[in-house]
């Protein structure tokens, strides 16, 4: 950049702005899913994301580990402060958009789960740790955000020793629950085990008013809740009894399983992989239609929907439109036409849809309401009701055994293989790999997906070298 | 505060940061309000505060002007910055308690209407001009948001005259309006008449996707409108046709009317001031209630409801519950109860709820939506029930010629008075002061508001010495 001139006032960022940035998201999960897209977002492309807990100081502690392109000093910076996105230039492939736009996700989400942040980061060339902290900025009394940051070169892991770096690394040490440069430098060894990372630790968590933390660790051994989650739908909130409340909005292995209508990265919580739904590949009597909206220009495409019966379990409570922007979830099953009126009809239809063009909430958990919106969800309601009679055979009988289609990901190139007409998915074994495909011709990794796959193949090189997701190494 | 350790990194803010952070106002009125309250919260205090639109080279801007207590440098280097709130110690009357609390709203707010703007301020001891611009920072290819500041001494608008100084100077001369000091100058010289004072001037409006200007000046000379507001409301998108957006979402003037709901800062919009509308002194067959939900605590005071039929032509299209968190709207005309249902129950009923203790969104546009705000609202629901069918006569008829009782405020003192029974709102002259009150006990400005009557006395010294409001001097 151009040097600045002389002797004009930065604009500074006050500590206490890191939680009212957070105040955006409402709902924990929210958050959760900033750090979630920040790994599978093209600059990192990681291809598995672990997710776990782990008490330090019998404090529990969230860890977010990828195995993506990690940072450099540089780069770590930017992810430390504020409106630094660099995602676009990234996206070599146009088909992988990058859910990232605003270069906050790191700061709101994680600033939302808890008060202090510890980053580990490996690229190919260094090793850093970065300490994003309310806590440390509080005591020593800054009026500005500071963050302390250490950086190693590789691969011994050796850093400059002057007087700034010893200051870097008190602070980390002094207040974040690390106490020796050894288990800093802990950390940066494990992650070569995936040559390239980050790993983020969050302390502190967010407790409630109640003084109890808001996150369950305990209930589900498997699993992440948010037993207390916002509601943020208002449709409903002097009919519906409170606990009411849709399983993706406590489970965080539910709501991981529906954060991408093309799900390509591994998602493993508390060491047990998420089984991502295709959702609009999990539908039966499915309808592929399109829909244009007046007002739009005549060159534009139209929007694509997906309409079926839903072949889920709960295909009485969890259906309606999901909807997606840049293949991230935006709003899970919004009622629309038939399925807002206080009868039997549209329950159980799921329409699948992606508006790429329309804008997402700051937060990203819903779309901006405008008229454009609206009109859009007028249309396809429209096309729901229409759906809706037209299958008035399946409408009544209890359907939803089976998908029109089986799909399966494969765990090694993450590409998904429509499996033999009559494949029953639960029967899969929990590992599954293109070799096991019975249709010979997608049944090896190198294969490229069928047309009626998503249209992005996925990022991993075909290679069979299985990837690293061994156990967490211990904090310190 | 103390000084920060040597050679830690400095979290930075992109200039496309301001971007980012003003997205959580889709609505531009949500962003007008932040502006609002910063003249009205008790740090400003001001009594009266201007909005108004002026051409500037064929542009139009924005301008607020409010007569409040004004800004040292110091301040205003505070109000360019992020998370800086000294609001609470302003708060010496514990019964105004600021809306302002997270140090965003002048960034957030402005940033929303326009690229850049321009701060002229002018406190007791010294005069002051900042300027927060994205055209600026684009231009020079800053990486970090810079605010150039300029301090004048009083009463002669002295200044050092230092490379600094100039340089910050050349920055607004070159990418304002104002091309020269002398300008900037009178400006600071206008804000003496009404002693101190702050005038912000917004421009490079922002414009819709079409490259229309999103702010309607046109249509009405006296307003500013809003054609396309973004509907956060999603109850009804699929039922309700597009045009039937409720007036306070289009028209500034109506919006403001119903912002606070005690009104007390004196609003003119375009030469022509707001009547405020005190909404819960202007319903007929008002019944006064309470409501404790089963998790309030034993000593928690409960919640006061008034609960009425509305008395204004619309209401059989403006009726639900008001929300106001610490005097501020939140929420306007929401529907619980009956009102929710496809028929004529609840219609006309306005229900007035103050929720101090509930947190607002980010944008302060709702309440964050979470069990407890759930339950008030059912709650509320069941009081507005009731006080429907305790209302058999009432419901039908076409009731709400006056409200039970007709208040006036003063514009002079700017305390509320309770006029005689059977007088018309509508017949009161433009210009009203205590003096004009028949009813002898409260017809001087130095009476106290009757107990009815809001339990905080205004601000304002109790004086009949005119404020200023005269119209605004041209930008040059």
């Amino acid at each position: 950049m151009a040097s600045l001139p002389e002797g004009i006032q930065l604009s500074k960022i006050n500590p206490k702005y890191l939680h009212t940035n957070s105040t955006s998201h409402v709902w924990a999960f929210g958050a959760f899913a900033e750090l979630i897209d920040n790994a599978y977002d093209p600059d990192v492309g990681a291809s598995s994301l672990i997710i776990d807990m782990q008490e330090v100081g019998n404090m529990p502690c969230l860890i977010f580990l990828d195995n993506g392109a990690g940072m450099d000093k540089e780069k770590l910076i930017k992810m430390l402060s504020f409106g630094f996105c660099d995602k676009g230039i990234y996206n070599r492939r146009e088909s992988h958009k990058p859910v990232g736009l605003y270069g906050n996700g790191f700061k709101s989400g994680s600033m939302r789960l808890g008060k202090d942040a510890l980053v580990f980061s490996r690229c190919e060339k260094s090793a850093c740790v970065g300490f994003l902290s309310q806590t440390y900025l509080e005591a020593i009394g800054a009026d500005s955000i500071i963050v302390p940051i250490l950086e190693y070169s590789l691969p011994d892991l050796k850093r400059n020793n002057n007087r700034q770096c010893h200051n870097n690394l008190e602070a980390i040490l002094q207040y974040s629950e690390f106490k020796s440069e050894a288990s800093l430098k802990a950390e940066l060894n494990a992650l070569k085990s995936s040559v390239t990372g980050t790993k983020i630790i969050i302390f502190n968590l967010h407790r409630l008013q109640s003084g109890k933390g808001e996150l369950d660790f305990q209930s589900d051994r498997k699993d992440i809740r948010c037993p207390d989650p916002y509601m943020e739908d208002t449709t409903n909130f002097d009919n519906r009894p409170i606990n009411d409340t849709p399983e993706y909005k406590i489970s965080l292995r539910v709501y991981c399983s529906i954060l991408y209508l093309r799900p390509r990265m591994k998602i493993i919580i508390r060491g047990h992989p998420v089984k991502s739904k295709y959702i609009s590949k999990r539908l039966c009597q499915t309808e592929d239609s399109k829909y244009k909206p007046s007002w739009m220009k005549r060159n534009d495409k139209p929007i694509d929907i997906k309409i079926g019966f839903s072949c889920e379990k709960e295909r009485k409570e969890n259906y309606g439109l999901m909807l997606y922007h840049k293949n991230r979830l935006m709003r899970a099953y919004e009622r629309v036409g038939y399925q807002r009126q206080a009868n039997e009809r549209g329950v159980g239809v799921i329409g699948v849809v992606e508006l790429d063009f329309i804008t997402p909430t700051h937060n990203k958990q819903d779309f901006n309401r405008d008229n454009h919106f609206n009109s859009i969800m007028a249309g396809l309601a429209g096309k729901l009701n229409a759906y809706w009679n037209s299958q008035k055979e399946t409408q009544n009988i209890d359907v939803g055994k089976l998908p029109d289609w089986t799909w399966a990901q494969c765990d090694n190139c993450l590409m998904w293989r429509r499996l033999l007409p009559g494949t029953d998915g639960d029967s899969l074994p929990k590992q599954w790999f293109c070799r096991m495909n019975k249709d010979a011709q997608y049944n090896r990794c190198f294969e490229d997906e069928e047309s009626d796959a998503p249209v992005d193949t996925p990022r991993r090189k075909r290679t069979n070298k299985k990837r690293n997701t061994e156990p967490l190494s211990e904090v310190r």
